[in-house]
């Protein structure tokens, strides 16, 4: 079997099988970008093939001086159609602002990632006695609304959620982690749930590579259709 | 005048004209993306067309979790024939590891930037009453040497680079903001030089946005021979 864009054709099947089951897809743009331009337009057709309501995230993490956004922007907002992209704010307020500047489009900010680096400087004491990713929630927080931003804040470290709900109470979080990196979908949702549920968990690898056969559509499906009922179960929690 | 790839073109032409005042180019990838697929060929292209021995830098600030960077680092060490790429380092040590595990290649971390928001984190105060990026630079330096990694301060801030050059005295520094963004070259070599000059003094919009009429090459051609000559003479001061 060949085809002329393997990598997209895996997407396409992936979708096909998953997408009545999802309610977001995030797109690592790493994995594209290595592949050279070819990769490229691999990732365009891809999220072109996304059917229309599902909320599609870039999973870019970009993040320069205000001149040079203003592209990245451009890149994932106009030249491609996503609804949303994870940003990193180490280089603050103008290195985040034009994507903010977009209606109807989100800016995923990096919060505490799910990594083991994390302790590195998200973990940080600042001089107020908190850590550096609540002061990085805080500020950036005052920078849009929870109609425009939302927060990166990993499964693997679920205990801090119930501290990042109490700064940002109405924010959604993307929650990755859940899965092949270790966290728990439980705990995830018994920390970081508000009223409205207010949470995008996302769960990749443990969907898109849990078979590695001929069927492995199949399989994702069926893995998606299986997370998908553990959420709505919590989600039927939240309504109580 | 009709060109195939005009972004090519005019960044071929800049090349011809400013390559023998040049030590390295840094392309910035955001300038690319936001014209998808093609402007990722117009990259490659551009990246082919400097010549050999003249040092190059994707101007990509990449960051993310181990599993992902390792494809950033095959995306401009092995599909693009980078020499060096700029990282930001909030995620932390696993999200820059797979980059200096390269032989012959360069990471260059951000330090201190030269855009306003670096008053947000950056130069946020840690518990040992020191700034955010005093820390990010000592910690990164702890994972590589000299001889394979950078540090991006900005120009802008200059009279910060002595204290910079007390945390890591041996290190290149990558110094944008010189020109278009206010930084002065003569308080940066002051401030940022080592014994062995130790700086990457970055000009971009200076010298390629110099002329925006059919002359633009010529002129960019005169602005880096005028640039060059002044980075010389600096140069020569720290010979004595």
């Amino acid at each position: 079997m060949g085809f002329e864009d393997p990598v997209f054709e895996f997407n396409k099947q992936i979708i096909e099988a998953t997408h009545e089951y999802s309610v977001a897809y995030k797109i690592n743009t790493a994995f594209y970008e290595s592949r050279g331009s070819k990769g490229w337009e691999s990732l365009e057709k891809t999220v072109h093939a996304i059917p229309k309501g599902i909320f599609t995230i870039a999973d870019a993490k970009r993040g320069d001086i205000g001149n040079t956004v203003y592209h990245y922007a451009r890149t994932f907002f106009e030249t491609l159609p996503f609804d949303a992209i994870t940003l990193s704010p180490y280089m603050g307020e103008d290195s985040i602002r034009p994507f903010l500047e977009y209606d109807n489009k989100w800016s995923i900010l990096l919060g505490l990632t799910s990594n083991p680096g994390a302790m590195d400087f998200e973990l940080m004491q600042t001089q107020n006695g908190r850590k550096v990713y609540e002061e990085v929630i805080e500020k950036c927080a005052s920078w849009g609304s929870p109609d425009n931003m939302m927060f990166v804040t990993g499964a693997t470290r679920a205990e801090m959620l119930k501290e990042i709900r109490d700064l940002i109470p109405n924010h959604f979080l993307l929650v990755p982690g859940v899965g092949a990196q270790g966290g728990s979908l439980e705990l995830t949702y018994k920390y970081g749930s508000n009223n409205e549920f207010g949470m995008l968990v996302n769960s990749s690898r443990d969907i898109i590579f849990s078979d590695s056969t001929e069927n492995f559509a199949e399989n994702a499906g069926r893995k998606a259709a299986e997370i998908q009922g553990q959420m709505a179960d919590l989600m039927e929690e939240t309504r109580k």
